[in-house]
């Protein structure tokens, strides 16, 4: 499909790329570059790469696709090195959570004769580094593109093939749009998972060791998220403002509405709604987004 | 252990108590009374009880261990029916998620010669009804009893050994403070899940199916809870409603403040918190109360 691809930011989503490239034949031949050193190391240990650089003009010379796996607050300067030195006719992608902020920061440095198009692969886990990628992360899962008006349709069919090779389904969006689905689906839940787990582990009346002990009555669900990568979240709540604080706002509209039921103790209001939530549930586990086993088919003793 | 148990509310945990009570050959006799008739054919058709019964009277006849498992604003009523006829010297529990409260609605009732002790296994699966049960379900996780001054040593320590072979660890606690603990660790998780599962079906500007698909990006985690039982968790929140009312109140605050991070782009604040969380995390999983696999090992194509 490509004779030379070449993965920029070796984390969980690089590695696992680079995984899923090995595992369908995707590449001839697959570069891997870091900026940091002691990653580029332990990428190289892994194998899963024809060769690791650590010099960011090196690793994309020749290459026919260029996917930027960084956090997105590192997508412009490390993009603003390749630039001069990509190929003619060359696809860049990135696997980014925000977009429009990453367009802003990218557009201006793409050469005429090269083709950006921004990808977003809805996948991964709580992991990070090399050492946590596997191929099948993307199996199943949707990737949204958000190809401009300028980018050819051969060239965003050539992204779309790889993205299904990889093993997920594709959708096109605006980029606006995807930073307000993105916000609901996944950046405020982070939020409010690493909110949660901080004032937990603020509490005088409760012990970290009570918080840990018990944690099995719905709080450990909530602390797999907010294991997340920092640097990575960091940067998306930076970059992806706007469109975090006005879903922020609605929640935090809705909650104050529960937390008045509670107090006056309105309990069809509260049972309405704990009804209603159980059939969004269920529309995902149909929509093969979610293990139908319970409790995550987590082992059973786990 | 015991010559005849009776379990009161044949659900998700009144069913999987009856599983670990044969697994491990704890009773002689065990009984399941469901106020509701299509449960208890249903508990029936299952077979793990040696007698079910429509007639709490019948139920509890010579039985020595009583479990309330109905959603806790059921209990009163309930335990009023069954008070007269309890033999004497039996034990009294129940699962209620929620301490104070029960024991202020049971603990008049009580007969001189039965002991009451209110229990609280910390396990569950967002699955309910008769069919969900089964037996491991308490394996590793916490119990915690509650005993008030007047219950006899004796009586005690065969509770806490009847938790223990059901596969559990025990702790004893104050009511009050069992309700703060869980507050946290249970019923505002929960709270939170379902509003942000509220909140994301109500928007104008994104489809229901659009948050269905791309759902893998964290919002589907909070989907399992919010997919528990209604009544049970209408009750829970009206009956702890001052812990939980604070809790929230705490939750709140914090993310007010990480909203003005965000608002003022503070990303050292931002990165902070998020490196602290992930530290409880690890202690949740060293505790035994959490698997290690990445994404709650869910099968990689989940």
């Amino acid at each position: 499909m490509f004779e030379k691809i070449t993965i920029i930011g070796v984390g969980l989503i690089g590695s696992s790329l680079s995984w899923a490239i090995r595992r369908e034949g995707i590449a001839k031949t697959l570069i891997g570059y870091d900026s940091n050193t002691e990653h580029c190391e332990r990428f190289q240990k892994i194998g899963v790469a024809d060769q690791v650089e650590n010099d960011p003009q090196k690793a994309v010379a020749d290459s026919d696709l260029i996917i930027l796996c960084t956090p997105v607050g590192a997508m412009k300067s490390v993009f603003q090195q390749i630039a001069p030195h990509l190929k003619s006719g060359a696809i860049v992608t990135d696997v980014g959570s925000v977009k429009a902020s990453v367009i802003e920061d990218i557009k201006p440095f793409v050469p005429k004769d090269v083709t950006f198009i921004p990808s977003h692969p809805i996948a991964g886990t709580e992991q990070s580094g090399p050492e946590a990628g596997f191929a099948s992360l993307f199996d199943g899962r949707w990737v949204i593109i958000t190809p401009d008006a300028g980018a050819s349709a051969e060239k965003t069919a050539l992204l779309k093939a790889f993205w299904e090779k990889c093993g997920s389904q594709v959708e096109e969006m605006e980029p606006k749009h995807h930073d307000l689905v993105l916000a609901i689906t996944s950046h405020l839940p982070h939020l409010i998972a690493y909110n949660i787990v901080g004032t937990a582990a603020h509490l005088e009346q409760v012990t970290s060791s009570e918080v840990i002990k018990f944690s099995a009555g719905g709080f450990r669900d909530f602390t797999r998220i907010a294991a997340s990568d920092p640097i990575m979240w960091r940067d998306v709540f930076l970059n992806n403002k706007e469109a975090v604080l006005e879903m922020l706002g609605r929640f935090t509209e809705d909650l104050t509405d529960l937390q008045r039921a509670i107090r006056y103790g309105d309990g069809d209001k509260l049972h309405d709604l704990f009804s209603k939530t159980r059939e969004i549930r269920r529309g995902i586990v149909a929509a093969g987004q979610e293990t139908i086993e319970p409790n995550f088919g987590r082992n059973k003793n786990d």
